[in-house]
């Protein structure tokens, strides 16, 4: 069993029109997938780079209820707050519930390993 | 003198039509002002949110003549790959020397961190 009783965790990153774009990010889900195995985890994208937010959910097994989208993102903005909650929306049905949970950028961990990313390019050198 | 014999860093986030998505970008940047003081240090934006970039290079004190953008995103595409880059070209002179660093999401510890706030959602419950 999943913490918080997710069955499944999909990383949701932006997509981009730039094919190479998207290799940091399977980069990190396959790191994750070394650990973790990847039965319980799926990276996909909200628009221009697939597999989609739809195809992803669609392609899970059917005994899966329990969704929670991890955004691969530094900020709220429209995304989302508006475009991936009507995603989400559309795709729950009475059997299947997806939540949205923070993105990536709010976790205190990363937050502090940016800080520390500009610090060195900052720190006086003596 | 600032590492990498930058006079300035510059950091660049994406921006957004949504006023409320800068938030997580100027509070990093406040508190590496707190640890590194405010002249060395400027936050901008590529699109859609203020300053812009070309504002915040035009505001900087003429001495400066070296300077690092460090770009808030967590992979290249386009952006860094096209739009940046023009934008910088445009604003290079003969005295004024701009370089595009990695973006934030290529450092190692952002990775790990990242890392790290996948797998509490998939670290097992004993």
């Amino acid at each position: 069993m999943l913490r918080k009783e997710y069955d499944h965790i999909i990383l949701l990153a932006h997509g981009s029109p730039d094919p190479i774009w998207k290799q940091p990010f399977e980069s990190l889900y396959n790191q994750i997938t070394l650990s973790y195995g990847a039965n319980n985890v799926s990276l996909a994208f909200m628009e221009l780079t697939i597999p989609t937010l739809e195809e992803t959910v669609a392609s899970l097994d059917k005994e899966i209820t329990r969704i929670a989208v991890l955004p691969l993102f530094l900020a709220v903005g429209r995304h989302l707050r508006q475009d991936v909650p009507a995603q989400i929306e559309a795709l729950q049905t009475d059997r299947l519930q997806i939540d949205l949970l923070p993105p990536i950028g709010d976790d205190a961990a990363v937050k502090e390993a940016m800080q520390m990313a500009i610090a060195k390019y900052l720190g006086k050198v003596e």
